[in-house]
């Protein structure tokens, strides 16, 4: 059992990288021998390894970081078919990867993701007790405390306490969270915005998801809606405002997702992946440039409202590789800029990342990483 | 001087209302000798005070409340021109008020504003040396340590230390803010959703104003932005998108606001008044009911947009009368509601409020309370 001093350790290296005990002394206001006896604690248990001596005035002194093998985790998508499972260490880099399909029936999904995760723990070998938790991602709305599926449509689940049942399965502490929440507090934890105060994440999949970082903590909302963006109305004109299967009309989603995107080929015979549309845009073709500059330019419409509304340091939109360096891509960030208010020195960075499957599972796997390093799971 | 114990006993007397030191001990778990000894404390410097006898198991006990007249703050409102000061007690009520011509010139200004809190000063009397602070609200942005004017388009101030210089002149600590967030602080703290974690507001008036409360929390974004939808942009078609003062087109602002109606009133030929508008909308004039129609959807469609992004528990929109009983409000409902996501046992709750002026003067005092009851003025 680790006490708060123990857990203050961990999560400052965690955070901040390598640092002596001198300089934890110091950040955290605690006296050298607290610290010293602390960390002899942490090096027992595995958790802590010193590295080389730093030199600077007085005695040298050796430098303290964690051990990435001190605990395994394994991170479930369900994102998308098929359901993606990784394992990763404690600097949430990835281990081992297996594919299963994406079964909707509860208790073959279950058994089957038990079954998987237990394959996943042998590839460890001798240190597969330090296996610490699982975390699972859906796209869908979760409870607050990381146990139920309160709602998905793309499985069809209804109050599934999935995160006990796959505990009692694997007898693994599991966390379950909505795909975009997971993906952000990823990045948070060991992602290029890692510490990052106040920042948003946008993925533009078959549907679209977001969430947000303010004040250093998830956006939950009252009812864990927030980030929902996907049904935000893009459009105040009712004619072109298409059907949405929410229910509205005008919903983001209906314009600017891949869904969208290859509906609207389809009905002009054009052919629906986004490489081959974006290639026929790149060659002229004017409905195929017409259907992904709207797309892209309600995206960056939709970014725009975001930075108003939040005003994040950064924006991180996942897309993929054809449509962001194409018009898409290109009709989003014009839109997005022409939209947002600039003031002198202060301007939200929009990034475009690669969507990668594997990054919501890495996002799942660091709900039972935050629970090590800080010994709560409250974001 | 107070300790954190006594701030901890004023601000759950504020925030709870009055409670035995028996029901004090309990909430902060902290031993009945050490509460009695602080409520000690705070009644000798007249700041609680012991009411009426509880009955219940046991003895019965006092119960103690915080004494409105125990400190005295003023509320400077610089939303709007005549500038409006109030002056409030530690429950928040008004109990003076004043108006006086808004200056631009910085020294003017300030030397006004301070001849005008000497005038309210005196309106208290005996009780005079309690006032314990100013707030300002203006329609801008500000510093986070609340003390500069970053930048106020309808002032025409650009990095103006007005809080050191209020300070200098009346001798009393002075925060600035926003003024859409100094109205928010004021509801967190003195209005109906005091304590929300997660709520809210738009004002609708000259331009349009928003804050919000997330995690308990002002969300102040990266630069001091968050809330800034009267520059967000509601329509995706470039066609009847109105180029805005910021530079922009088709934002927010240039639909919804007040300055908008008014403007397409006059284009057609009709009174500019909302009131005067709503009137002749009532009566079937069809040139007004679209004009209030348009406006009253597109700040629904924001409010929508809002909801999705945010997800809180409660948005309190503020305007006039008869824009929230006409054409205007109904349309923003109607657009709210259909545009919201819904899912079963979560809805945002719409409020309308009345726009009163006085309100922006009463979170301005709100600040300095907050720091009174609290000892910070973090929020």
């Amino acid at each position: 059992m680790l006490s708060a001093g123990h857990y203050q350790i961990l999560s400052t290296l965690s955070r901040e990288g390598s640092k002596s005990r001198t300089e934890l002394s110091q950040l955290l206001s605690v006296s050298k021998a607290t610290i010293s006896g602390l960390v002899r604690d942490l090096l027992d248990q595995g958790i802590l390894c010193e590295q080389e001596l730093v030199f600077g005035v007085g005695r040298p002194s050796v430098s303290l970081a964690v051990r990435a093998d001190a605990a395994w985790f394994i991170g479930i998508s369900m994102q998308d078919d098929p359901v993606v499972l990784v394992l990763t260490d404690l600097h949430g880099t990835v281990h081992a990867r297996l594919e299963l399909p994406r079964l909707t029936n509860t208790d073959d999904c279950v058994a089957a993701l038990a079954d998987t995760v237990h394959r996943l723990r042998q590839t460890v070998g001798a240190t597969k007790d330090r296996l610490s938790g699982i975390g699972i991602a859906l796209p869908g709305f979760v409870s607050r405390d990381r146990r139920t599926c309160v709602a998905c449509t793309a499985l069809g689940w209804r109050n599934i306490n999935i995160g006990s049942a796959m505990a009692e399965l694997t007898g693994l502490p599991t966390w379950v969270e909505n795909d975009a929440k997971a993906l952000i507090l990823g990045e948070e934890l060991f992602g290029p915005l890692r510490g990052s105060p106040d920042f948003s994440m946008v993925f533009v999949s078959h549907g679209i998801g977001c969430a947000h970082i303010v004040n250093g903590r998830l956006l939950w909302g009252n009812s864990g809606g927030a980030g929902e963006i996907s049904h935000a109305p893009v459009t105040i004109e009712g004619a072109d405002a298409l059907p949405c299967r929410c229910g509205n009309k005008g919903c983001l989603e209906t314009v600017a997702s891949l869904l969208a995107i290859s509906n609207s080929a389809r009905r002009q015979g054009l052919p629906e992946g986004a490489h081959e549309l974006t290639a026929l845009a790149t060659n002229g073709n004017l409905e195929a440039v017409a259907i992904l500059h709207r797309a892209g330019s309600a995206m960056g419409l939709a970014t725009a409202q975001l930075i108003q509304m939040l005003d994040p340091s950064h924006v991180v939109v996942m897309l993929d590789t054809s449509l962001r360096n194409g018009v898409y891509g290109h009709a989003l960030l014009h839109e997005a800029e022409s939209h947002t208010l600039h003031r002198a020195g202060t301007r939200t960075m929009i990034h475009f990342r690669d969507f990668k499957p594997d990054s919501f599972a890495k996002g799942a796997a660091s709900l039972a990483a935050r629970y090590f390093i800080f010994g709560h799971d409250d974001v």
